[in-house]
């Protein structure tokens, strides 16, 4: 079995990538699920025809959802991951050495039976015995956690459409501060501003409206439509855009993204990304863009 | 007329465009120029069918290709550039105030018609009466130019097959070092570690054997194939690191991609670029490689 798979990225643009092998295929009651074997980015994992993580790249976007926001928290002990089927994310957060309880809420259970059979490189997280899966709905999980239950809370969504919708309302994002511990910190993916402009800019405001702290971060996913990804991440003090430690960075040095200088670096947006940022925020963030020009801003 | 244009970007990856209108398409003496309206990107000029630069994204790749350079170059008066017929690049050097003279030395006259006719965004900048055109051989107009007869060579070739591949060999960055004047800066697109990783690291190698300082800069241009970009900048002693000062920064300030917080931030690789460009020199190499996890390395 050869052939192209096809994601039509948006209306006007197509990716097409060769596969060797369907390892899996498979409606579950939620979407689409497909595991196959590509040539160009190894091991993929696509949901309704849109990539979610290919073996390739997928380190890109897991490393620099989880790092910049964890580094931002002083001490990660219990972290809530919304989303993250494929394990990715969970990996990342079990770099950090004070984690002792890592949740992954995920909708459909298929696709991380999928994963954990064809996916092993992120899959192997949920064999960690610090973790613990709730499948299910992710906004309705943060609805019933306590208050202040989570040190960090990661959002790793799908695209804003169907079932993920709810993720990106403000609030989705009200719910997820009031389970924040008083220093913990959010980070929501926040797309592609080539692509989705209005959805990131619709994150940072939404973010912003809640906690004093929302700096973005971004870093390039090849598989990604728009290639240029953002995160969002949101505290009640402390600075993401800080690099860390030596201890917390040396507990990171195997990555193959995420670097010291790379984290302070990844705050510093290209200006058509801190023009569409800082236009959004209405007269708060007039002064913010405005101070641009001297110090790294985002 | 519509339909879809086609890049086989690599032997497993393809990239699809829907467009509008076919605005050129003929072949010259040397390739299939082609200038298509698509609905993504806008005007998109490709040679072989491969994608050369288009309206929605040139600004990234053609402000990183010149910016970083040329900013380590106290007084880029005489600027060299080799390839850039659709006039991008020209437009980025002729930004710099002490420019007095950019030749562009492109293969393909059909080239530049077919931009000024269709690319206006890119192709004014042949308007402007600093600039000179000359048509034919890059490494041939090199081969005859004076010792140190310009300030800054800029190597805007295409992926290294066919007519550019004379553009990666060392015996043309050679050539290119010795036309540039004492304190001048060399340039060369150095495609996408993501894609092409023995390309990036074979140029930074061929740099390193040539120039004192040779740094890698980066940035993301969605309609490239592997998106992540790299430049590789060569210079007798200054750093392409560091920023400019406020007045070359001014002259800047009308950059989409380019800002001063991002040009430091250019320079820190992610690191398995960090390491592919590090794997690649040798012994001098291993300590610039393992300095990499105290000052940002590139």
């Amino acid at each position: 079995v050869t052939g192209w798979f096809e994601e039509q990225q948006t209306a006007d643009m197509r990716l097409q990538l060769r596969y060797t092998r369907i390892l899996h295929r498979q409606r579950s009651r939620y979407q689409d699920v497909a595991i196959l074997e590509t040539a160009q980015f190894g091991r993929m994992l696509a949901l309704d025809n849109v990539i979610m993580c290919t073996e390739a790249d997928e380190f890109v976007y897991h490393e620099m959802l989880v790092h910049p926001a964890l580094c931002a928290c002083p001490r990660p002990r219990r972290v809530l991951i919304v989303g993250g089927g494929d394990g990715g994310a969970a990996r990342e957060v079990l770099r950090h050495p004070q984690v002792e309880e890592v949740v992954v809420a995920e909708l459909d259970e298929e696709v991380v039976a999928a994963c954990r059979e064809h996916l092993p490189f992120t899959a192997a997280a949920f064999d960690d015995p610090r973790l613990r899966l709730r499948f299910g709905d992710g906004a309705g999980f943060v609805a019933q956690a306590e208050d202040g239950a989570f040190d960090a809370v990661v959002v790793d969504a799908p695209d804003p459409v169907g079932h993920a919708l709810p993720l990106f309302q403000p609030a989705f994002h009200a719910a997820c501060r009031r389970v924040l511990a008083p220093h913990g910190v959010l980070v929501v993916q926040s797309d592609s501003p080539f692509v989705m402009p209005a959805v990131t800019r619709a994150i940072r405001t939404s973010l912003r409206s809640l906690f004093p702290v929302v700096r973005t971060c971004w870093a390039v996913v090849p598989s990604y439509a728009g290639a240029l990804w953002t995160f969002t991440v949101a505290t009640e003090a402390a600075d993401p855009a800080l690099p860390p430690g030596a201890p917390r960075a040396s507990a990171l040095a195997a990555c193959r993204y995420w670097r010291r200088e790379l984290h302070v670096a990844s705050f510093a947006l290209p200006a058509f990304v801190d023009r569409l940022l800082g236009a959004g925020e209405g007269a708060g963030a007039a002064g913010h863009a405005g101070a641009g020009g001297g110090a790294a801003s985002s």
